[in-house]
């Protein structure tokens, strides 16, 4: 059985462990019949909403799969449909158990605390497991296809050129997920909260208040299903690129190079396992920390994933210690001045690809980097997103002061939580290319996505709880039921920041790997032109600055769109209290449809144009700076482009997703008894600062980490489509 | 007489006139008795922080001297000794007559609004021409000195290190004065609002505040006295690295070099004339505009600008259509590949600098270029800050919403308030290039700083009327008069967000200009080093993704001094009311004093940290790399700060004093009657955002503009300081 057999045997086993927890989740209770016709009223305004939004993405997808068909053939084609449909297919599947989670979640909370959180955690685990199983299934399966049945050989240019295609195809669904679903959710939500709670003075989750359908709604489209395609789409790019630097930088026998490839998604394989068997270590301790519970699993799986890639990569590369590839075709290490990558620069006119000699134990010591810069942005934004430590509280004390002093404190922490993420990110880049180069970047990157299963089930678990704390509120359960489901929550939205501090952490250590990839391109397709991306190219400077400027513009968009379309939720609520009186009476019940269907569409109309500022910024910039200065600065501005883009990315996202998540602890501490607690002065600033947040959060903020990837897979596509394309 | 005596000669004028034009402010009446204790109390405390301000200044002064006695010689001392004095006379000369005029233009208020404009623009002029003046005379004098008595070649190292040290001088006390005196403007602001407007419910300006006097002192000490020393240091620094540049790149005779070399000098000395002419333009027209009126001013300097600059650029350069330089040291216009700076990358191993042929009609089209931007500019920051545009008026729709809309509105303008700026810089780094390379891009920017006499006055008139304002208020003044201040001060708005975006967009095309020269410098100190400025060295990634955080740390720690100060003060005012129940009843005087030293020594305390960010970091991060992977990589990655920290502080600069500038004219908005005017829950709403904008444009947003060359400057002198020394 060869390794990329036994890879894609693991995401098998993700997809089986998916259904059979399925089926768990399913055979709970679903409570009372109120209870039901809530969570059918749910299930039904996100099934509209992922089908409209699917239908939309659907019109661009075919569009662009005909424009690579007719440049890149179909091959490319082929699989730029896979990873775009499996991608849709983790987010529609992954929300589907989590509208029917969410109710009976508030079922078993009546019970225990521990009921509730395994019926949630257990949802979140199958979109966990889903997204890593097909995001496997997809890269493995393609691969195992491209190189048996089809005959090519592993580093063959079609091959290459196929991968970047289903990465594209993942990323361009995932964009269009979410910005649509962080639109719809936080338009909703800050609606609601506006009209409900400021205006009519009635709490959060009122079922009188006809846009509350809508706010559960868009828990299970934003936070669910646009985060799953997400980070499908983080996986698919990682362990993608990983591969495709590989075919392009090491030469080697097609042996090697063929284990060489399936490290990735072995690795992949095996912290399936792991993360499985952590699922079953989320169990509440002695202290009933819920945290503490999601912390077993997650550091079990983590523990577990050292041996499990150790094994891993000594059956797949046998000799830790031999030097990679053929020595013939290595370069001894360099006189320290541009080592790895460096030598590739395009200045090296004579196209032979070469790195520096490493080993299986380097690569083993960059995955174990790797995971530790997991689990260090994982302690980090728990420091700033957690009520017990500075930030979190500075920001509460701030509120005492006014809404100002709230905001501005919380945009000083935003600010701030960028520091000590961006030193890790680069000790780990220094680190791991010394030890091996840019494939040992990319490694690092691998093992940080291989716990993509774990993480997304700690994220996923989240919006199951909202939701449940929705229902238990709107079919009048007891009030201990929303105290449960309320803790379950807090700590949601530690595990969300935490999920968007991963994937841009991932992104910043998969830059290198993707310029690396775009420069070795460059290289093999134009071998005469002579591309200089030294800084003291004034094209450089300008691909940085407008890369750095995309998030920023992305940003404004996101937000504006938040913005208005919260503000026509205000409309259409008053429009329903004002005509029909007996809805705050409670006589007679709102048309929570109507709602449902304006955020649906008012998010389906605004993500179109942003979503489409990353793939066509890079062909713009590319065609006008080839027309103005010629080819070799249009590729030097399009590549800088890529670096300026995850230069000013990773601070905007980090700061958003962050600062957001500070915000909405800040209220909650509050909420719990400090400086005031609910109702006081200092409770309605931090409210204020929570809606700020909100949109900073879960749309602007999360959906920078595709827009960033989805501008370098445009650039290396863009890049195959001048050159002709291999098949 | 020489091209350097004339600009000389310019340089006094702009002096003369400040003198001529402070005795006509001084000759004005200062009004009666109470307004005349109301300003001395302002000028005391105003005297007292900068006197504090500077003798801590002065201490880590003394410290940088004596380390670049013992490092770089005695001429670079004197060159930073010359900068930081001059600045340090600049910032307060400007402001001694801003704390004179703003008394006399309220007394002159009280007759007629021309009268009020005339003496508060009049007073802006003076530090307007003493920013420009100074800063000629500093870098003319010491030039002409070096040239001359000294007997230096004019591109001798010593003459390159001391005018870099004369720029380190005036960006490092520029720092300080512009955070110091941002911090000390808006946590008095911020507090006084806070405590005053919201909890004790009463007016702006109403001196039963104690902390009325420390807010109208903030005025004065941070947006006159710091901001003078910011743009001081954006004068020089700008000429200067215009002017190293040309010593490093251009190979010709001593003769053609010094012309040249002059170039930026007399550049600078006939647009102070043509600004002096400006300031006599500025008259109400028949509809009365306060805005038309300054534009007047402005559009008179930068038209007489063009035929001035011509002129001067034919008198120094001879034929306009020669080639630069003698032919013979110049390369033909290469292959389009890596023109210009390119060719002096490092790889480039003769070490014989070299640049592509231009003539002086190229020079005068790239000096055009810089003043199109500085118009454009001028024309974005007011569409972004003025209320009659959708940006100002979306802001102001979003606040009847809520705090939390309006604040999520600003933040998505100032988002996309980036876009505009940064595409006019690239068009202008790109066209300039073209016509002569990074010399070009060199001269746009110094014929942007060379309005700078004009726009600084434009500037240094807002604090004036937003003082008289307060004496107004506070002397109890016909409301009349209050209405005159109150619309000479919502002009000053939309100009103080101008100049911040002037200097961040010089600051954008100097980036270039001052990575050139460390590349360049690097090559001459040490030839024998192969820096690789490769975007594919990852020690170039690691430099830019730590120069980016400086803003962002930077900011943070501005936003949190603001946040902590204005606690600070909220604090004390309540302390007084508690003590003296006689101020809230009016029957006795507040202890102005007690809280204008306590915010005296709170900015003082929170300025120095954060001010020593941008200085220390470059130094440690050239060691640590050093360390860890040879001098080398140490230079590529301190090269790639100086980039990163550009292409990050561009963005972070541009939308926090946009968004700053957008928040408070869209309260201003609302206070003039829309929305509900003033009271109404829109206004509370607008408000907020005003609290937030104002440390975002008034503390964070504009200090980044001097850390961005601070950081530049510090690695110019630390390659000098590991080389040696040349004096």
């Amino acid at each position: 059985m060869t390794t990329v057999t036994i890879a894609i045997l693991c995401g098998l086993l993700a997809v089986v462990y998916g259904i059979v927890t399925s089926q768990q989740v399913l055979r709970a209770s679903p409570g009372n019949e109120r209870m039901q016709d809530i969570a059918a009223a749910i299930q039904e305004g996100a099934k509209a909403y992922l089908g409209r939004q699917y239908t939309t993405i659907a019109i661009v997808g075919v569009i662009v799969a005909v424009i690579l068909f007719a440049t890149l053939g179909t091959l490319s084609t082929v699989g730029f449909l896979i990873g775009a449909i499996l991608s849709g297919v983790a987010g529609y599947v992954g929300m589907n158990i989590s509208v029917r989670a969410n109710v009976r979640t508030a079922e078993a909370a009546r019970t225990s605390l521990q009921g509730g959180l395994t019926m949630a955690f257990r949802s979140g685990a199958v979109t966990g497991m889903l997204v890593a199983g097909l995001g496997l299934l997809a890269i493995a399966g393609f691969f195992w296809y491209l190189t048996g049945p089809a005959g090519y050989a592993p580093n063959a240019r079609a091959i290459v050129e196929a991968l970047t295609a289903l990465a594209f195809g993942a990323s361009l669904i995932s964009i269009f997920a979410r910005l649509g679903g962080g639109i719809f959710t936080k338009a909703a939500d800050v609606g609601a909260d506006l009209v409900g709670k400021v205006e009519a003075g009635i709490p959060e989750d009122d079922p009188r208040n006809p846009a509350v359908i809508a706010d559960n709604v868009g828990d299970n489209v934003g936070d669910c299903a646009g985060m799953a395609a997400d980070l499908f789409e983080t996986y698919v790019v990682t362990l993608g690129v990983t591969m495709i630097s590989i075919a392009l930088l090491i030469q080697a026998s097609p042996g090697e190079l063929m284990n060489l490839m399936s490290l990735p998604l072995i690795v992949g394989g095996v912290c399936i396992v792991t993360s499985i068997i952590g699922t079953y270590m989320v169990r509440l301790g002695s202290k009933g920390s819920i945290m503490g519970a999601l912390y077993k699993g997650f550091w079990t799986s983590a523990l577990l994933a050292i041996p499990a890639i150790y094994v891993a990569t000594q059956m797949t590369l046998g000799d830790l210690n031999a030097p990679i590839g053929a020595a013939g075709f290595l370069d001894a290490p360099s006189d320290g001045v541009a080592s790895g990558l460096g030598d590739l620069a395009a200045t090296d006119v004579t196209g032979a690809p070469s790195a520096d000699a490493f080993t299986g134990m380097d690569l083993f010591w960059c995955m174990l980097i790797g995971l530790a810069v997991t689990g260090l942005i994982v302690w980090i934004t728990e420091y700033y997103t957690g009520t017990n430590y500075r930030p979190v509280k500075s920001i509460a004390k701030a509120s005492e002061t006014g809404h100002g002093t709230n905001v501005i404190q919380g945009l000083a922490i935003s600010l701030e939580a960028t520091a000590l993420p961006t030193l890790v990110i680069v000790v780990a880049v220094v680190a791991t290319y010394k030890l091996a180069g840019v494939i040992g970047i990319a490694f690092a990157a691998t093992a940080m996505l291989a716990l993509a299963g774990m993480v997304v089930a700690l994220d996923a678990y989240g919006p199951v709880t909202d939701n449940a704390g929705g229902i238990a509120e709107m079919a009048g359960l007891d009030d201990e039921v929303r105290h449960k489901t309320d803790a379950l929550d807090a700590v949601g939205n530690t595990t969300k920041a935490v999920t968007k501090g991963y994937a841009i952490g991932s992104a910043g250590l998969a830059a290198l790997v993707l310029f690396g990839a775009y420069t070795t391109d460059l290289q093999t397709y134009f071998p005469d032109i002579q591309v200089d991306f030294s800084l003291s190219n004034p094209y450089v400077i300008v691909g940085l600055l407008l890369g750095a400027l995309l998030p920023y513009l992305f940003g404004a968009f996101g937000m504006t769109a938040v913005g208005r379309a919260a503000g026509a939720v205000v409309e259409e609520v008053r429009d329903q209290f004002r005509n029909n009186p007996g809805i705050m009476q409670g006589t007679s019940r709102p048309n929570y449809g109507r709602t449902v269907d304006l955020v649906t569409r008012a998010a389906i109309k605004e993500m179109i144009i942003p979503s489409l500022l990353p793939v066509l910024s890079p062909i713009a910039l590319y065609f006008i700076v080839t027309a103005v200065d010629g080819q070799a600065s249009g590729f030097a501005a399009l590549g800088a482009m890529l670096l300026g883009v995850i230069v000013s990315g990773l601070f905007v996202a980090l700061s958003m997703t962050s600062g957001g998540g500070a915000w909405d602890n800040a209220k909650k501490y509050i909420e719990d008894g400090n400086h005031g607690g609910k109702g006081s002065d200092a409770h309605k600033a931090a409210v204020t600062g929570d809606t700020v947040g909100d949109p900073y959060k879960d749309t602007a903020g999360p959906a920078v980490n595709p827009m960033i990837k989805i501008t370098n897979i445009v650039a290396l596509l863009l890049l195959a489509a001048l050159a002709g394309g291999a098949g």
